[in-house]
């Protein structure tokens, strides 16, 4: 089976073997925003197209190429979701060359009612679990981070916050952003963001310490996106960590890849909880435990 | 005496007679960015020579104007200040046609120590009292709203938040903005704004309920901009008001003008506290009154 996670801004491809094994992975030409009207088929065969070739016949997608601006829409399925049902609810797409199947995004309403979504965070969730019974609190940070409580191995709920976009949009686009040079990196800038996180008076005010703190030289303009970014993913983890406690949980597995992960894994611990790290092929072993229990026909 | 508010956006001036009264008042030619270098003199000139042909020989000057990007740099003043240290740390600037001074800005720390700059909202905040013994909390909106505790006459400490200027970040340049049309306004959207953010979760989640609220049509497009700003405002507000709360404060006198001073004034009263309005002419006000304590020679 080929597996592939198609989101708005890249795309996964891995060759499965029969026990799901990863035998071969490849980055595929970008994300669903760069694929034309009607141009979902040519772009699929011209990623996997030799492995097709080759002699696979199925193809399992999960990730935005499900939502409207993708190839089809698969409708979202609602909470609380296992395996099984998402298995059950994959979407056949026409393609000439194999059988095409999308996996359905979740949706789900936090306490207050408000609804939640997510397309390919709940197969990376599945492939990211040790054991199919268990209860678990993950976080896959990201532009739009999801923090996904599992209890007895189906997804119950989830929470996005849009800490990625939020951190890029005041770093580029206020007066902080004009006093800061270099990336977000791990380290006192970034901590002292976090510990800042934790006091009174909101992030909304934090931020603005963010451009004090610069103009009276306490802190210099290559550790400015550190701590904001430290500011940021505080507010974030602090109040995740408050609703997983709630329910018991202080281990979250961290799944996903990148400079992302290095920078959640050090706030979760300076925030109380503690962080394990997620399989790295969550996406590849979740679409295959989906394909092994979805009709092919 | 002709006293002049001076932003970094925009430019107000006021002549004033022996009793403080606003005689005529004018909007400059903008604020102090449209100034080219060494440009200043010009600008008082353009924006109140006629005041002067006229007579008047005292100008007193407020806000950014006093900055590192203004006219010249008025050292900030430390926290607790009162009218008669600010009238005592005017700052003489070499102009020919008048005796022109500069009124300095404050700083603060906030409970952790980390620092606060006001220029210009502290004359307002003066001009705003109504005794000169009062104990007060005021909130000014803007892009950097302030929120200003005063104890016996005196700033004794503030707090900035950058609630305004995160809105725009965020309406234009996220993927919120995509589905906004129109303005911020008071009423129903901007209220159910401002009952989410008493909600868990905090900002970064509530900012992603924008976005489902939308794609589940409970939010219309041309609603959008006022729940973003209840949100936004919900958030400061709510923070704000337990910082009052803790020095026993849940009065908020609301200065400043425009469409801002409407949205504030909902929500503290939904969240809580309650909102009373302070003089439009603050400003004018609190220049009278330290020009009134201000050597001129």
């Amino acid at each position: 089976m080929i597996a592939v996670d198609w989101g708005t801004s890249s795309a996964r491809a891995y060759r499965l073997g029969p026990d799901g094994a990863v035998l071969e992975r490849r980055e595929g030409a970008g994300g669903i925003l760069r694929v034309p009207e009607g141009g979902f088929p040519a772009a699929l065969a011209g990623m996997i197209g030799d492995w097709l070739a080759a002699g696979e016949t199925r193809v399992l997608l999960s990730g935005m190429v499900g939502s409207r601006q993708g190839w089809q829409e698969a409708p979202y399925l609602a909470c609380p979701a296992g395996l099984d049902d998402l298995a059950g609810a994959v979407v056949p797409v026409p393609f000439a060359d194999a059988t095409v199947r999308l996996v359905p995004g979740l949706s789900a309403g936090d306490a207050a009612g408000v609804p939640e979504v997510m397309r390919g965070e709940e197969v990376q969730v599945f492939g990211a679990l040790t054991r199919p019974d268990e209860d678990a609190l993950l976080c896959l940070p990201g532009s739009h981070s999801k923090w996904v409580r599992v209890e007895s191995g189906r997804i119950a709920g989830f929470s996005t916050s849009m800490t990625g976009e939020a951190f890029a949009a005041l770093k580029d686009h206020t007066i902080l952003g004009r006093m800061m040079t270099g990336t977000a990196e791990p380290g006192p800038a970034f901590e002292a963001g976090v510990a800042r996180a934790a006091e009174a008076g909101g992030l909304l005010h934090h931020l603005f310490g963010t451009r004090t703190l610069g103009l009276f030289g306490r802190l210099a303009p290559e550790d400015g996106a550190s701590y904001l970014s430290g500011l940021l993913i505080g507010h974030e983890v602090t109040s995740a960590l408050a609703d997983g406690a709630a329910t018991g949980l202080a281990t979250v597995r961290l799944v996903g890849s990148g400079p992302l992960m290095a920078l959640y894994g050090r706030a979760i611990v300076l925030a109380g909880g503690e962080a394990v790290a997620g399989d790295p092929d969550a996406a590849a072993r979740g679409l295959a435990l989906i394909g092994e229990r979805s009709a092919w026909m």
